[in-house]
C-alpha cells in the first residue's frame, strides 16, 4: 500500500498553469501532488561565446530550491555562496533534456534560459521541473514567433519526465517524498512524445535492482509521461 | 498623473493570503498590485552563537528575488556565488523591522529565521517584504503557542512598510516599479501600529529633498501603513 | 551627560587634512574626535560597462576598515573572502552621495574612485566617510583642472554626513561609540551646502521615535554639517 | 568500423595495478586504453557529523583531473576556485556506487575516503574511477583487517562500471574519447558481481533511444564488467 | 648614481612611531622614505586549535595594502574575494620572522596578531612590515607584562628586514620603487640582533646573480639592519 | 647520521622520464627518491592581456598536490575552493625561475603553461617540480620548433634546484621529508647551468643560521644541481 493510498500505476493530481509569471515570454506552473515549480523561459537575442558565429541557438537551465520549500528549512544556496553538486546535477538534466527535442540550427542565433525554481518540495521536483519547463519553453518559443523573431516553433516533439521506483517490492510511478526516501530503487525517465528515451537514471538506494525491474519501471514511465504529454497539449493549445 | 492612475495618496491593491507556504511554521503571500512576495517564517530551538544562554531568542531575515522576478532576467545569486549589496542590505532591514517589535527576552533560546523571496517584482519588495513578513512571524509564534513551546505570542506590535517619493513635484503613495524608476526622492518607512517610526531611509535620487517634503512623505506613509495594518489583522485574525 | 562631556549640540574635535595621501589625485585625513578615516580619490579615463559612450562620467566608493582599527581586533575582509553586508550598506551610501552633488555630463567619459579607510574607528565612519571624501573628490576635480581634463570642477555642492541620536532621551549631535553603542535612535543624515536632504537613515535601535524626534535630529544634524562645510572650504581653499 | 578497431563487444587494454599510491592505505592504477586514473583509500578513524554515533561508517569519494590530462589543457579547479557541475556528479556517483557494496555497520566509526585523480583522458574516466576505487578500497579494508581494526572485510559483493553507447547505429562497448564525442547514445552502467544493476545513466546526445538499444547497452554492459569483475579479483588476490 | 642620489651603503630616512594605533595593545608607524606602515599587534588569550593544550602561543601575521598606497590604485582584496599570491607569501613571511625570535613556551596559551597595513608604498613594504611589527609585537607583550598576564617579555632577541639589490651593476642597499622596478636582482634579508640569518630570499630579476654578489648584499644588510635595530631599541625603550 | 643513510653530499636517487604525459607538447615524470612529480607544458598561441601586442611570449605555472601524495590525506584544493599560500608560493617560484632562462623576445606571442602535480611526496617536492619543468619546457619548446612554429629554441640555459639544510649541526644536500621536518635550517637553491644564482630562499627553521652556513648550502647545492643538468641533457638528448 502507497502513503498517498495510490495504485503502482497512478500519478498524482497534475496541473499545468501556463502564464504563471507575469514577465517572462514563457512560464509555467507545474503542481505534481504537493509538489510545485515555477518554471519561466528568458530569451536573449545572443548566444554563449563557445556558439558565436555558428547560425544556432541554445537553451539552458537554472534550478533552485527555495529555503522553506521543504519540510525543515535548507540552506539558502546564495548565502552559502555556491550552489551545491545536487542542483548542478539538475539543473544540467533539465538543459540536456529540452536540448534533445530542440532543434537549434531553426533558432538562429538567441538563448532561452530556463528557471525552474521549487515552491513546496514533496518528491519529484527534477522531473516536475522538465515537464514544466517544456511548456514555459514552448509558450516563449510561440512568442517569438508573434513578434517575428522566428517563423516556426524550434521544438521538434514533446519531452516530459517522471520519476517512478521500486518500493516495498512493488514498482510504483511518480514516487513522492514519502516513498523516494524509503524506495529500495528509483529512477528518472526523461522521454520524448514519439517514445524514445532521453535520459534515464536510475539508483538503488538498498539492494540492486534487476533487468526485469528496470524494464517494468521504464514501463510505468511510459504510461505516466503519456498523460502529462496530454496536460502539456492543454497547456499551450496543441 | 500618476503611471498607474492613482490618487497621490492610494495604495495599490493588497492582498495578505496567510498559509501560503504549506511546510512552514508561519507563512504569508503578499500582493501589492503586481508585487508579490512568499513571506516564510522557520522556527528553531536553538540561538546563533553569540546569544548563547543569554535567555533570548532571536528573529533574522533572507531576501532573494527569482531571476525573471523582473523585467528581464537579472542573475540567479546561488550561481554568482555572492549576495549583491542590495540583497544584504535588505535583508539587514527586514530583519532589524521585525525585531524591533519583538520582545525576544520572551522568546526564550529559539530564533526564527523569515525568508522573503519575490515572485514579481514591480517596486516596493522590500517594503512588502516587511509587512508580509510581520504575518508569517505571527502565525509562526501561535504555532509555537499551540505547540505550547511559548506562552504568549513575543510580538509586541505590528511593523508594516510602505515607500514613498516626490513624482514630477508631487508626494505619492506606494511607489510602483514605473514610477520610482523616475522619482525624484524616494524614501520607505517602517512604522509600528502605535505610530513610532522604526526606519527611515531616504534617498534622493535627483534633485535633494526639503523638511518639508520629508514631513508630506511621512505622512502619506501613515495612512497607507494604517491600512496595511487593517489588513494585517484580518490575515492573522486579530 | 554625554559620556565625552560634550554638549548635546556639540560635534567632536574635527580636522580635515588634504593631501594626506602621497599618490592619490585628491586626498583627505579627516579625524572626528578619535574616529579616523583616510580618504582618497582615483581618476581613471574611462567609464564602467554600463555607461559606455553616454558622453557621462561616474564616481563610485569602496570602504573598509583595518582589523585593528576598533577596540577588539575584527576579521580582516580579504582573507575571509567577502566584504560584509554592512560594508557593502556604506559603500553604497558614500557613492550615492557624492553622485548627489556631481554634474556627471560635466565629467566626460572619466571614473573616480573614492576609497575610505578607516584608521581608527569611535562612532561615526560612515558620516566621516563622506564628509572627507567629497574634499578628496574636489581636490581630484581640482587636479582634473590644472591638467586640463576638465575645464570646471563638476561639483554642484557640497555634501556631507553627520549621525544624531537620542541618547538618554536627548537628541544629541555627533554620536561617538560609547553612544552609539547605547542609544535608543540613531540616524545619519547627509545634507547639501545649500540645505537639501540626499540621504536620511534612521533607526530605532530601542523604542521606536516620533516625528518630533526625527525632526530635533534634523535640526542638529543641519547645525552640526554647517560647521563641517565651513571645514571643508577651508581644506579646498574655498 | 569503430575508430580503434575494436570489435563492438570489446573492452579496451585494461590493467589493474594495486599498492600504486605508496602512502595510502590502499591504492590502484587503472587503465583502460590510453584512459589512466589513479585510485586511492584514505581512512579516517571518524565519521561525518551526521553519522555521529550511530555506529556505522562511511565512503566518500573525490574526483579530479590533472589540467593536462586532456587534448588541450584544462583549467585548473583549484585556481578557478570551484568544482565544475561534472566534477560533482562524477564523485557522486562513485561514492554512491562503492556505498552500494558495502557494509556500513560492519565499518564501524570510521570514513574511507577515496580520491580518483585522472592521470589521461581518452573517455570512459568515470566508469574506470569506479572500478579502480573498488579495488582501492578492498585493500584499504584488507589493510585495516591486517590492523586489527576490522575483523572482517565490509564488501558483500565486487561493482564496476563500464560505459556503453551507440555507434554509427550499432550498440558498442567501452566507448572511448573519439567514439564518445560521436555517439547518438551513450549509457554509464554500474554493476555488482551478483548481477544486480546499482546506477544506470543513458543520455541520447542525438536522437533519443530505444528500449531495445537500452537493453542491448545493458547486455554489452554485463559482458564488459564480467571481464573487469575477473581483474579485479586478479588484483586483490581473490 | 642611485634615482633618489643615496650613497650604495645608505638607508632611506628611518622613523619608527611606537603606540601608532590607539586600540592596539602594541602598535608601530614605520616609515622608510615615502614608504609607510602601520604595524598593530592584537593579543588574544587563546590559540588556533592545532596548538591547543601544548602550553604554548603563537605569533601570526596578516598583510594588507590600501588600494591608493601605490602610484596608480590597485583592486582592492576584500572587494575580488580573495588575497594574491603576493600577499600570501608576504604575510606567511613576516609571521615565520617574528615567530624566529619568540620563545613560544614562555607566552603561555595566547596569540598575538600581527596586522601590517601599508599606507604608502615606494618599496620594500616586506622588509619595513618586519622591522615594524618587531616594535609592535615587543610593545603588546610589554603590556602584557604591566597586565601580570606574562612575567617576562618572551622575545628572545631583535629582528629586521631590509632589501638590497645589483642595481646598474652595483650593489646597493635598501631599494626604493625607482631602483626595485630596474634592478638586476634583489634580495630581502631577515637578520637578528645577534647577526644570524632568519630569512634570505633573493631573485634574479635579469640576469643571475653570483656567489660574491649575494655575499655584497648579505654585507650591505648587515649594516642597514644594525641602524634599524638601533632605532627599534629606541622606539621600545631599550 | 641521515634518517636515509645517504652522505651529506649525495643526492637521492634521481630520474626524469621525458614524455610521460601522453598529450602534452612536453612533459616529464621526476623522481627523486620517493617524491614524484608530473611536469606537463602545455603551448597556447596568445599571451596574457598585459603582454599583447608587445611581440614577446610568457611562460607561468600552476602546481598541485594528489590529495594523497602525503602519508595523510590533505584536502582537495579544489574542493576547498581556493589555493593555498603554499601553493601560490610554490607556483610563482617555478614560473619566475624558468622565465630567468628563456628568451621571451625569440617566443613570440605565445604562452607556456607548466602544470607540475606531485604524485608522491616526500620533502623536495618544489625542487623537484623546477628541475622536471625546465625538461617539460624544453621538450615543448623543441615540438614548437618542428611545427615550424619556433626556428630555435627560446631556452637560453638549464635552470634546476635542491633543497639543502643543517640537520643535526650538518650541512646536507637534498633533504627528503624525514629530514625536512626536523632540520635547523633550510634553503632551496635554483641555479642555472652557467652557474648563475636565480632564487635563493633560506629560512631558520630553529636557530638562525650564520653566513659560513649559507655558503657550506650553497656549494653543496652545486654540487647537486651539476648532477642535475646531467640528468636533464640525458633526457633532452643534449
Amino acid at each position: 500500500m502507497r502513503p498517498s493510498g495510490r495504485e503502482p500505476g497512478a500519478l498524482r493530481a497534475v496541473s499545468l498553469t501556463p502564464g504563471a509569471a507575469r514577465h517572462a515570454e514563457g512560464s509555467c506552473l507545474i503542481r505534481m501532488g504537493v509538489t510545485e515549480v515555477l518554471c519561466t523561459a528568458s530569451v536573449e537575442g545572443k548566444v554563449p561565446p563557445f556558439l558565436r558565429g555558428q547560425g544556432q541557438g541554445w537553451v539552458t537551465a537554472e534550478y533552485g530550491m527555495l529555503p522553506r520549500a521543504t519540510h525543515t528549512r535548507g540552506d539558502r544556496e546564495a548565502a552559502r555562496g555556491k550552489q551545491s553538486g545536487r542542483t548542478q546535477e539538475i539543473q544540467r538534466l533539465i538543459g540536456r533534456s529540452l536540448r534533445a527535442v530542440t532543434d537549434m540550427k531553426a533558432m538562429g542565433e538567441m538563448s532561452v534560459t530556463i528557471d525552474c525554481d521549487v515552491l513546496t518540495a514533496d518528491g519529484g521536483t527534477r522531473c516536475a521541473s522538465i515537464t514544466g519547463a517544456w511548456v514555459a519553453l514552448h509558450l516563449a518559443f510561440e512568442h517569438c514567433r508573434r513578434m517575428n523573431i522566428l517563423t516556426r516553433n524550434p521544438l521538434r516533439d514533446q519531452v516530459a519526465a517522471v520519476s517512478c521506483g521500486v518500493f516495498q517490492g512493488t514498482p510504483v510511478l511518480d514516487l513522492d517524498y514519502a516513498e523516494d526516501s524509503k524506495a529500495d530503487a528509483d529512477a528518472n525517465f526523461v522521454l520524448t512524445g514519439a517514445g524514445g528515451i532521453v535520459e534515464v537514471q536510475g539508483t538503488a538506494e538498498g539492494a540492486p535492482f534487476t533487468d526485469a525491474e528496470l524494464l517494468a519501471l521504464l514501463g510505468l514511465a511510459r504510461s505516466g509521461t503519456a498523460e502529462l504529454f496530454a496536460r502539456q497539449r492543454e497547456a499551450v493549445g496543441l
